[in-house]
Formats: C-alpha cells, sequence, structure tokens
C-alpha cells in the first residue's frame, strides 16, 4: 500500500471511529490498516462489562467493534477497486456504505486488559464486499470471530 | 403464564438489564415478557447515533439489543423446561446463559424515536436454545431481524 | 399477483427448478408462488437419506432446497421492482441471481413424507434482496429456517 | 495424532461419508484427517451443476460438502475431548452428533475439476463444536467459506 492511500485510509478509519459517540463510549482506538488487514484497539474497562460475575465483555460490545473494523476493511476494498476515484467521491461512497449482514461466533469468555478488533477481506466487488474479523485480547487469545457483508456499491 | 412464573421472570430480566453498565449507557429498558414473547425497549438519543450523516442507529446498538432480548427468550425456555427448579438453582443457570452465535440482517436505517427489541423462541432443549429476534420502531417499521443460539445446559 | 405475471413466474420457477440436475436428483416439484410467498415440495425418498440410523433428511437436501426457494422468491422481488421490464430481460437478470450467503439452523430431524420449502421477502432492492425461508412437513412441523442473501442486480 | 486414532477416525470418516446415499451421488471422497484439518475431495460431474448457463457448482453441493466435512471435524473434536472412550461408546456418540446451524457464504462460482471441502475447529467442548469450513478448487481457489456449530454432547 503507497504512503498517500496508507494516510488517506487511515484519515479516512480515524474520522469514522471518532466521529461516532458510541464509538467514543466504548474506547475504539485506530490501530493500523493495510491491503490486508484492519485492526482497531480498545480497552477494558468497567462500562463494557457484559457479566458481572464473570467480569467479561458485553456481547454488544464484541459486535460492535467486530461490525466497525469489518467496514473500514470493506472500504479498504472500495479503495482498491477504485484507485482513481477522488477523494470526495470516496467519502460520499463511504457514507453509504453499510453492513448488510453479520455472523458472530462467540468462542471464549471476554476476558483480557486490551482488545484487538481484525479484519480480512473475503471478497470484494462494485456492490458488496464480504469481510471476516476477529477478536482477540493482548494475549492473542481468540474470543470471537466474525463474517460480514457489506454494502459498497 | 402463572402470575408467580411472570413475576419471577420479570424480576429475573430486569435484573438481567439493569445490572449490566452496557445497557444501561444504551437505555435498555424492561418492556414485556410471555411464554411467546420477550420485548424490551430503548429510545433514540444522540449517543447512539452511528452515521451521523443520517442519524441513525449504531449497528452495536442494534446488535447488543438483540442479542439481550435473545438471551431473556432462552431464560423463559430454561425456566419452562425446568418448572420445578428452584429460583437459587436458576438463577445458577441464568449467569451461564451465554450466546453462542447470532446472525443479524440490518434490512433498513434504524429511523425512529423509540425501538423495540422482540424475540420469540425456536427450539428450546437440555443444552442449547435458538431464538429469532426483530427490532422495530415505533410505527412497527422492522429495522433488523436476527437469529441466535444460546448456551441454556 | 396478476394471472400473467403468475403464469410468468410459474414458468421461471419450474424452468429454474426443473433444468437443474441436482433439483431432479433431490425430486424438487413447483407448488405455487405469489407477492406474498413461494413454495417447492419433494418427496421422502432412500436417496435422500442423511442419517442411516435415523433415517432422517440430509442436511445438504435441507439447505439445497432452502437455497432454491429463496432464490425463486429473490426472483419475484426482481419482477415486483421491474414491473415493464421485458420477459428477455428479465430472464437476463435472473440468469445472474446469485446466493451471496445463507444461515441455516435445522431445528427438528427431517422426519416426514413430504416436505415444502417456503420463503418470504425479508427486503428488496436494486442489488440485494435478503429472503427468510422454512422447511416443514406434510404435517408442518418446523424442521428448518434459514435466511439467505441473494444478488439480484 | 496417532496412528490407532488416525486409522480409528478414517475409518468412521469414510463410513460416515460412503453410508450415506446422498454423499455417493455427490461422489464425496475421504481425503484426509488430523487434529487440525480434515479433507473431503469430490470431482465435477454434470448432475452437480446448478447454473447450466455457466456450468458450476449447484450451492446445494457446496453447502452438503461443507456440513459434511465440518461435522466430521466435529468428531475429531469429540475423540480428543473423550481420549479413553471405548470406540463403540465413540459410535454412540457420533450417531447423536448434529448440526445446530451454519453460515456458508458463496465467494466465487464453483468452476474447476475436482473441489477440496476443509476443516478447522474453532472451538470444542462438551456440548458444542464450532468448525470453519473452506471449498476450494483443484488450483487452491477458495470457492466459499462456511461457520457450523454442531451438537457433540
Amino acid at each position: 500500500m503507497g504512503f498517500l492511500k496508507q494516510a488517506a485510509l487511515s484519515a479516512i478509519s480515524e474520522l469514522m471511529i471518532n466521529k461516532i459517540p458510541f464509538n467514543r463510549h466504548i474506547g475504539l482506538k485506530f490501530h493500523s490498516i493495510s491491503d490486508e488487514e484492519s485492526i482497531i484497539q480498545f480497552d477494558m474497562k468497567p462500562e463494557l462489562v457484559g457479566n458481572y460475575f464473570h467480569g467479561i465483555l458485553h456481547g454488544g460490545v464484541i459486535s460492535a467493534s467486530l461490525d466497525m473494523v469489518g467496514g473500514i476493511m470493506a472500504a479498504v476494498g472500495v479503495l482498491n477497486d477504485n484507485p482513481a476515484t477522488h477523494l470526495n467521491k470516496l467519502k460520499e461512497k463511504l457514507t453509504k456504505l453499510s453492513t448488510i449482514d453479520m455472523r458472530v461466533d462467540y468462542l471464549r469468555p471476554g476476558k483480557g486488559e486490551a482488545f484487538y478488533a481484525k479484519a480480512r477481506l473475503l471478497r470484494t466487488g462494485a456492490k458488496i464486499a464480504v469481510v471476516r474479523m476477529e477478536l482477540v485480547n493482548e494475549q492473542e487469545l481468540q474470543i470471537a470471530v466474525a463474517t460480514g457483508t457489506y454494502m459498497v456499491g
């Protein structure tokens, strides 16, 4: 990925993440982006607990972070498929980007100090993108995986 | 559903919803419960917006509310399958209840003033429950549907 | 649904079903079609058994029939959204129709003498259709449900 | 994986595949098995075509092969979690093994001469196993991916 493209995508990702109040409540932060993988990060805090007996992440936090990073990776697919598109046109395309459906598999209790939501493209095209996501903690333990279909056209 | 069972389930549901900080942030409120259907409710507010261009619900809010109401309906299934179980035993079972997987289909933009997440049982047994959920707004417009598999054993 | 449209859709459905050798092996037959619901039917026979201990339907037969009836219902959506389209244009669109993803929930053992795969539209648009399907036996016992996303654009 | 376990699993897999008429119709053949991955194989033939315009695999063939190989991998999980179990007991467990739900993503047209359905365990336990599957052709082109939840308890 060229430097300019990387810079553009990083800027767009930070915008996508930070302008949304719900993402700020979770504490989602941009981590890294490339043609192969996008990663966002957040830390454990009491507001994110879903099971107060076990002190583990709320399922809604898990699916929200996976949906978000999947959307960012779909945006990478849009950029790759429209390399000569102007930034304004691209921004317009990105404001229309939306999740069609998503399956989440909750594999292990959401325990940890820091969490990383990662996404990779499975399929990209003029109309839809299919993305695979996973959530791991700071020890790379896999907490959840997901597959999402996004409208990109 | 008998009055005592209804009262027990309402109490447990309110507990499940209100003890969790993330649910309070969303503003999830218990609405109603029966053998056929559980409903929880929340109101639109700026903190729940996911697309600031269009002023619509964050996908994470939609999936969190659907997952929650699905879990409550799975708990109804547990109670139905264990009618003579003591409340303490039931509480213990409910603290172990967890989502195995969930598919969400985002059908329409999450616009509205008040939202209702509803759940119905598809299958219930000693080990798992399968639940179907939907999110509608105050005009009964269907915003999302979901299917979840829950561990109940 | 007007008589002409009904006739066109019935003809197209029968074509979609009967021209495909795999559907003939299963024994899929067109049953009925309307704006609300499409139904295809097949009978139990030894070739369709998946568990020889219990004499129940193979999961692949279940998902194949659900995918097929979902595709037919997506075609109804295409026709509804393109009312003035010529038959040749419509046929061309239908040859491009494809399944993007599908979730199947296997609720009960596939026991019975005759099976009905039914589909209803959840969402339809210029690019994709989302369809909900179910498989019931001759006693209306629900054996499986599914949700599929189809490319229609 | 020890030699005896490998032999036992190979035998069980071949039994699971070959005793089922529907699998024979597709032409499913046991390929290989290990703690990490199970693979089954089948060849293209006219009976498996789903789109006679494009000569590609029927979606039902794809999902049937993915479901089958996922079930075999779930059986590996059962064996790993029950190392001292007698073969008869294991066989009994395996006859109860069933698919709870499965999501399939159809990524590319099913073109090719030979197809390999592969499965890896995501999660295994006393009651359920979660398995990830993929279908590739003889050139390792990914045609579909899937995630399945299996009852193993």
